[in-house]
């Protein structure tokens, strides 16, 4: 890393300028990552994109130990680094590479019973040279999370400009329909987890274009999810103002999310409820 | 400030996490800011759409001395400072405000004889909630700048994805149209600048909605122009691959670009070319 992984940014840091970078948030559990080589993968594959260059994998791979006994997060950010004029990229950039480590503890009473949903008001925007990405420009999940206060709604459902539904504020959604498990596209905005990337792969969920709120309402079962939390069945989904339920779901240990829940959980070492 | 305002940001930092905050970087003339007020209150009015606390103003008022000597660019970022849950607020926010200060010297030669400009292929995402502010999710800002190495350019003309023209990748844009300058609406996407602000205060300027390239390509003169760099006549604007020339105009000491540039340079100090 050259500097101190866990010194701040200077001021001149594209990262903290203009939000110039890629985050990955990781669950570790003993020293552990979980769902490492997606989080890699996502971190070079974001690097790419923005246009400069990730770190060696061996660098990478001596983070997690750091994190030490016990569930940690362990939160990756990765900027451009300094230089350039103005948005111009500096001649060769020199990425900046730094880290943090959180006390975590999984919310297992969500994982049994379920949660409540509302929908945000705020519409994503979309941009397709940015979806997907997990990168540093947050504003919009900063404002849909702060349209709701109560801590018995655990989520906020997403839906872009043209109400296709996309995510909910820091989880991906999947519904069943059909017997088959559906999640967002994500090719225009929203971004993509590394859990749904592992669930993708598992042909476990599919992707689906152009989805509008009335399938989800009509789903079997409705669930978020992301790699550091699990999957969340959804119990409730309520309106803008929560003054109207737009549905609900029974969560037992038979019903549909329990499925999605044992992969998910195999993949990340979490129990099942 | 209570924390030195030239250290940098801490890794939790809302600002560097998510780009959870705002910046301005205003023109400063041996001491003396220019278009302050228009700066304070921009950062004033972002500060309370974002929903934070701006710092006071005699906080602010003390830092442009700071810059000493010369023509200098003072370069303040707020942001929402630490805490909260992941996207989610703090309780109450501790707004951090950071500062640095860099030397400047104006492109006098693009005052006299004007600019190249080439259309970019990125199109803006529309966001109204975050439409005008100067916001620190300057993604595409980032990338639109990418798409050009050639010095020859001056700027990237830039489109939402509605094809209606918005701004340049760091400053605004004005033409004239039958003896009166319009600049676009921003009220889906873009930054309003502070010059603009002052110009449309003035009435110099007025902003139209829903104007495509073809207008500006038949407008009699454009410009570009911000807080710290002034007026550039547009002389020359190129297609994508600046392989087409879409409009060119003459640039004289009497040409209606002068009339824009004398507004302007007399509200920035700047010398008339």
């Amino acid at each position: 890393m050259g500097e101190d992984g866990r010194a701040g940014f200077p001021l001149d840091d594209r990262g903290a300028a203009y939000g110039d970078g890629l985050f990955e948030t990781v669950l570790v559990r003993d020293g552990e990552p979980l769902l490492w080589r997606e989080h890699c993968e996502r971190l070079e594959e974001g690097a790419a994109r923005l246009g400069f260059e990730a770190p060696e994998r061996a660098e990478l791979d001596a983070l997690p130990a750091r994190a030490g006994a016990g569930e940690k997060i362990l939160k990756i950010m990765l900027t451009r680094g300094s230089g350039g004029r103005g948005y111009a990229l500096p001649d060769v950039a020199s990425p900046r590479l730094r880290y943090r480590i959180v006390a975590f503890t999984p919310a297992a009473q969500r994982w049994r019973e379920g949660v409540s949903m509302r929908l945000c008001r705020l519409r994503l925007a979309e941009q397709p040279l940015l979806a997907g990405l997990k990168h540093l420009n947050r504003l919009e999940n900063v404002l849909a999370r702060s349209e709701w206060q109560s801590p018995d709604i655990a989520e906020g459902l997403l839906r872009d400009q043209h109400e296709r539904v996309v995510e909910a504020t820091a989880m991906n959604v999947a519904w069943l329909e059909n017997g088959r498990w559906l999640t967002p596209w994500l090719a225009r905005c929203g971004v993509a987890g590394t859990l749904r990337r592992a669930l993708l792969a598992q042909g476990l969920v599919a992707e689906v274009d152009d989805a509008g709120l009335e399938r989800l309402v009509k789903a079997s079962s409705l669930c978020l999810f992301n790699s550091v939390q699990g999957v969340w069945p959804v119990q409730r989904l309520f309106d803008e103002t929560c003054s109207h339920r737009l549905g609900r779901w029974t969560i037992t240990t038979t019903s549909g999310q329990r499925e999605l829940q044992r992969e998910a959980h195999s993949l990340l070492g979490h129990p099942l409820p």
